[in-house]
């Protein structure tokens, strides 16, 4: 299975566990962050991304994949609480790389914001 | 590789930016991360992830996707510098769902630190 | 100088470069932040405090005192924008330490949310 | 100690907390805190930036001075942990306020970085 289809996959399980279809907070984490709201979602992107800077630190391997996966799944279901879902992320990471190669599209900001040559 | 893999065709595009691989911090924005070193590709995580919440809190649905994207795209290239790649934590994320089903498995978590029932 | 009065002066000066106030964006960095609005000094203090966090792990005091330096003067700046000053964050930190303890007052929403004993 | 000095007060007794100081970690957060190492203390960092900026967004004033308190008090624990205190902090704070005015020393650093004329 490719890794869209890992994102899609879980993207359909977090809609599945809206409470607005039938997800449970008693059964379901994910349901329970819904029913929380928003700010509980964005306060855990915080917090799993201070996570991953803190694994990549202590360079335990296991760590940071564990907290890279937490980061990601809490950004899936912040995309779902905007109606977005991962293949809109996926779309604009092609789009940027078709454009003009990702890489030269970043730099070209980072440059610009600069003010110098790259 | 498969069109439909797009982290993966990200994360051999930024392997391929290495320095030891002739990744030019002249025309890479990733190579320039990785010379910058470790702290550098932490503090875009940092700073991404603050850009993710404040998009979501504005509710503009093309900076929500855009500023996910970014912080996918930094967490790739963290990824990299410890030699991880985006099928690693593809895995833990379907290993964790093969498990007991991801999502139950995050309520026990929170349900042990709460000590309370779901 | 105590401690108080060193926040409080920062603060007029924070205040005295509101745009309204005569505040000059081409020359005062606040004045800049205050016109680029609330999100640029919101994503500030995501910036700085993940600087703190790397600074702590580097181990490098200078690095940490002035990343902590950056921290609180963007919380300065956020206060300000909502019509807050230091003050009102010290009465609250003396509120809490006053009421129970502020350690134990931490401690007792811990333990509240672990949901066990101390 | 002056009763004008939050910051030195909280300072003291956040050192009292040490274990090696007979802070108990049965009975007090920071002592707490202190045993489960520098991560936990910095992970809080992450946390409480990201409150700040939600309560930001949420324009409720209590909240946000509840959140840059909780911000302070565990920045306030990470320069313990370093041997720093806030005197440091607020000394590096007046120092480049007298050097040149901390406002234009904080352009100079913009102004510089996006290569331009203020």
């Amino acid at each position: 299975m490719s890794g869209n289809d890992t994102l899609a996959r879980l993207a359909a399980v977090i809609e599945s566990r809206r409470p607005e279809r039938g997800g449970d907070p008693a059964k379901s984490y994910v349901a329970r962050l819904f029913v929380r709201g928003e700010d509980a979602i964005l306060k855990k992107i915080g917090e799993e991304a201070t996570e991953v800077v803190l694994a990549a630190k202590g360079g335990e391997r296991e760590r940071i994949v564990a907290e890279v996966a937490d980061l990601w799944f809490h950004t899936l279901v912040a995309l779902a609480q905007h109606g977005l879902a991962p293949a809109d992320v996926l779309a604009e990471l092609e789009r940027r790389e078709g454009l003009s190669g990702l890489d030269e599209y970043a730099l070209r900001k980072v440059v610009q914001r600069e003010g110098g040559q790259p």
